[in-house]
């Protein structure tokens, strides 16, 4: 896909090495600033960013999500949170009875949260900052509830390290662009389209199989079974459960 | 919020008026390969778009969203899915047996649909191109994956207008920073601190009372209550119900 297109955004590419430098003062806040003016359903405005300043809690983190020492080297990282307990805190102040819709809360919360964290990824890139998202906190999902003191309402959906880069690696390869943009219906790729991506994929992937990854991952028996019952814990405790 | 801090990315605010011109050719695919460029968990890259080209559809999905006429009007009107499907067909194509985890796989898939889906805005407004989010699609989920014709594995999550803004609406105002952002445990806002988000939040409401909009949607009676039941059958149908 790289080099086919005029770019328009800064080039990602997930950095896992950085220089140990902070950021410059108020850069932080700025790229928050940034991410509240990312679109949010209905106003509601329903994330948290916990930012990690503790080394010891950097420091589990990175043992729980599998030993990622960029969670404790970056110059910052957080913990993305979809949150509807400030919302329902302004309802409750005013003596409302809040709504009960858990499926409809999670699915406003992720997503509020996750538009409000890629527009904060797209501004520090500008900057010339490396990010990685962290998708292993899950592995520690409960952890991590008891350790930011997350309320009912505020469940964790990823990490995000933020810093300046110390390696340059090439962007990584995806999918064919027509497996991802369907009209009016939606099409299944043929079984000579999946070949293709597998093809185009192997760059991502140190054995050269891209469904070797893929396997690790999604598979019977794979990383996202194993963290399947933690997960439900979490939302049914969070109050996310139907 | 705006003035105060030097800005990054183009301000952001929901285009509800569009010129008729179409994008210029090759540019909704321009946008959908940036999209491409954000991060994705486990190379997963679980997403897709829907464009809906049929303005029959477009007509209906704007009845049932509230009359959004915008969703006509616009030049290109996207449906954002998390997309499961598309993943699980590479390893069913090499004999492998698919995990089962319904509550990480809506999470991963809602998740990178939505970092996908905000890369794609944040580049469509550094061209002068206007969004809108439609969260109102949930009102007809279901008829929604008829129409499209989502197999299982795949969710709708928002509609997004894409399009020349015929308008140029101020930003939106928004709660404080540090109500969005903490550090290393969650910190409640104190009442005062809630006063002040909702005396900030004003402009952004007919009323000038943002509680109003707030208990319009989100308390017990409102609108999100009366989505749940829908998204909840869809999310059964499509294979995350557990």
């Amino acid at each position: 896909m790289s080099g086919q297109r005029e770019r328009i955004l800064a080039p990602h590419r997930s950095i896992r090495r950085f220089r140990p430098e902070p950021l410059p003062e108020g850069t932080l806040e700025r790229l928050v600033a940034e991410a509240q003016r990312a679109p949010t359903d209905a106003t509601g405005q329903m994330y948290s960013f916990v930012r990690v300043a503790d080394p010891a809690v950097r420091e589990r983190i990175a043992a729980f999500s599998g030993e990622q020492q960029h969670i404790v080297e970056a110059a910052e990282f957080l913990v993305v949170c979809a949150d509807l307990h400030r919302l329902f805190r302004v309802l409750k102040l005013r003596g409302l009875k809040v709504g009960r819709f858990p499926a409809v809360g999670l699915h406003l919360g992720v997503v509020d949260a996750t538009l409000a964290a890629q527009r904060l990824i797209d501004a520090a890139e500008a900057m010339g900052l490396g990010i990685c998202c962290i998708g292993g906190v899950l592995n520690g999902i409960e952890e991590l509830v008891e350790r930011l003191a997350l309320p009912t309402g505020v469940v964790p959906l990823f990490g995000l390290c933020l810093g300046w880069p110390a390696e340059a690696p090439a962007p990584r390869p995806r999918v064919a662009l027509d497996a991802v943009l369907h009209e009016d219906r939606y099409r299944d790729q043929s079984a000579a389209e999946i070949e293709g991506d597998v093809a185009a994929m192997a760059a991502t992937t140190r054995s050269g199989d891209w469904v070797k990854v893929l396997a690790r991952y999604f598979a019977a028996g794979g990383v996202m079974e194993q963290r399947e019952a933690a997960l439900r814990r979490v939302l049914e405790r969070q109050g996310f459960a139907w």
